[in-house]
């Protein structure tokens, strides 16, 4: 059995699953469980300003941590940030604006990428490490923090687009256009995230997660250049410093090349898309790495026995290999809390 | 050998590749190769009025369903059409807003679809089989005319949420809370399909396509219900109709599902979305289907040596079995009309 970097976090229920190892029961938690349908994170997300004023603000970042943790019990806690503090710690102008969105001022120009200041990224995401401090203290002993960065690739897309975009394509144009500087480009978001991931744990987080929500659109030999071998690289970067830490990768969208996602970048975890088919992946993947997802959001907005038997369909495919429940993606703001609070009941009641 | 349910289409490449016959060479064609990045399509667009009045006017139609014909001589002409003719002609409000897309007045309750008439759909749509009929005349003789239609959950979509969305939550949510009423529309629009595409074959339709943009956002439950169930109905019944006629199948997004898909429907051919792997598609779809696709379209506006390469990959990879050259998706309306031609020149000149 390998033995954790972290004092205890050997015996916690999703850490022990995300290497491999026996767990008592199923653990859960749910991607943006820390958001808008909660009410109390709706009076803190009021009190805060801007919302990356939020994600800045320790005392506040933490206390909207806290809340579903409070609330639900979930096993883990994952911070609450986003993934464009990256490029706003960069230098490149980020804003959220109401019911709009992130709009950034886009990178057209491979000068540009010149001005982006790799240098004071940890420094400037310091009130991040500061609220990831405050939890590894206020944290229930059994409850994992888990940090997080968006992916290169993904990054990419709102720093090229300026926004999401559906088809990403201003990015996969420069890539297609001008290969070389938009691969200095991922590089550059490359070795950010891994700074950024790295002073994360350094302050107190047990498992990361790299969130790749727009690994789907790209074209095998990009997917490889710009999904696959970043994550690559970051998970070794990781494991060299932190030998132990488990690290899960969420390639949305990615249908069959996540096998050679989960192959290749030897990642600890694998986030699945709701599309993904449980017994597929069950057979293809969970022999590679602890499977974790994969509920429709919007099977919990509409609760009741359909949801139900959905999560009762996961928790009986993927029961015999390592697995920590989860949404297909992030919970959406229409939820009402009561079918949370059910669902949770109905993981913890399965062995 | 099969015998042709037309006299002729059994010379025709394409014909033959769907069904898995030997080609002489590469057949071509271009999911919306009639649109908006043809200067003569937009001329022709701004004499017709709104968007649904192009569709239905059987001369105008034609027109422009010939000119990529006329210009690339690809080896398939799309019958120029919508998938949301079909909510239109079963009496829903469509109405097409430059910029906006679709926009649909949504179907909200159960009660509204009573309101829907089937027995009007064929007779409403009496113009596009005209046009059918025009483009049989027209069409050069080795050029597959193919009809089409909306695979039953993507025009749901569109129904019950009235546009695009990105998470089709509307639809998802109606199917998730009523799963009856949702299986009565979903059986209606599986109706109106095999209506709607008999009366293309019977007007002269060689070939028809069924599209589903968003079943890659299913869970697999409701990915077999609302995607793969009907599909298989709507080929059965097509067959039973027309035992030799090719029917392609575009289940985007739907990854490893695909080969279920494929085996169950018993579709001729699937149409390959731009994420889909080659590799793992030649080795676990092109022994249960012909396969079509998947440069990514944007390769095709960014053109130059990164879309040749791409090209050629992919003809490569498929060309050792049934195989019909195509994008992963839609042209974009920014597509330099000379990289379309360069495009089909690359794969003209390849075996």
């Amino acid at each position: 059995m390998p033995v954790s970097h972290e004092t205890g976090a050997k015996d916690k229920q999703l850490i022990r699953a995300l290497r491999g190892e026996p767990v008592d029961r199923t653990p859960i938690w749910l991607m943006r469980q820390a958001g808008r349908y909660l009410p109390e994170y709706k009076k803190t997300r009021a009190e805060a300003g801007s919302f990356l004023e939020l994600c800045y603000n320790p005392e506040l970042a933490e206390e909207v941590t806290l809340q579903p943790i409070r609330r639900y019990g979930f096993d883990a806690a994952i911070l609450f940030s986003d993934i464009l503090v990256i490029p706003d710690a960069l230098g490149q102008a980020v804003a959220f604006r109401e019911g709009e969105g992130p709009v950034l001022d886009p990178i057209t120009r491979a000068e540009q990428l010149d001005e982006l200041d790799l240098g004071s990224v940890v420094e400037r995401l310091e009130p991040v490490y500061e609220t990831v401090r405050r939890l590894k203290r206020s944290l229930p002993a059994g409850t994992t923090l888990i940090g997080f960065a968006g992916a290169p690739w993904t990054v990419a897309t709102y720093m090229v687009g300026g926004r999401t975009s559906p088809d990403q394509a201003a990015a996969k144009l420069w890539a297609y256009r001008a290969p070389e500087s938009f691969q200095k480009l991922i590089d550059l978001l490359t070795e950010a995230t891994i700074l950024h991931l790295t002073a994360q744990v350094e302050a107190g987080a047990e498992a990361v997660q790299i969130f790749d929500t727009w690994a789907g659109s790209l074209p095998e030999a990009q997917f490889r250049a710009y999904t696959l071998a970043p994550t690559r690289k970051i998970v070794h970067a990781l494991r060299a410093r932190f030998p132990n830490l488990p690290v899960i990768g969420f390639p949305r969208g990615s249908g069959a090349l996540a096998i050679d996602y989960a192959r290749e970048t030897e990642i600890s975890g694998i986030g699945l898309d709701t599309g993904m088919s449980p017994a597929w992946a069950r057979d293809n993947l969970q022999p590679l790495a602890c499977l974790q997802g994969n509920l429709d959001p919007l099977l919990v907005v509409a609760g009741g026995e359909m949801m139900r038997e959905a999560a009762r369909h996961i928790l009986r495919t993927f029961g015999g290999g390592p697995f920590i429940f989860n949404l297909g993606h992030g919970i959406v703001p229409q939820t009402p809390p009561d079918h949370v609070a059910e669902l949770v009941e109905l993981v913890r009641a399965t062995k």
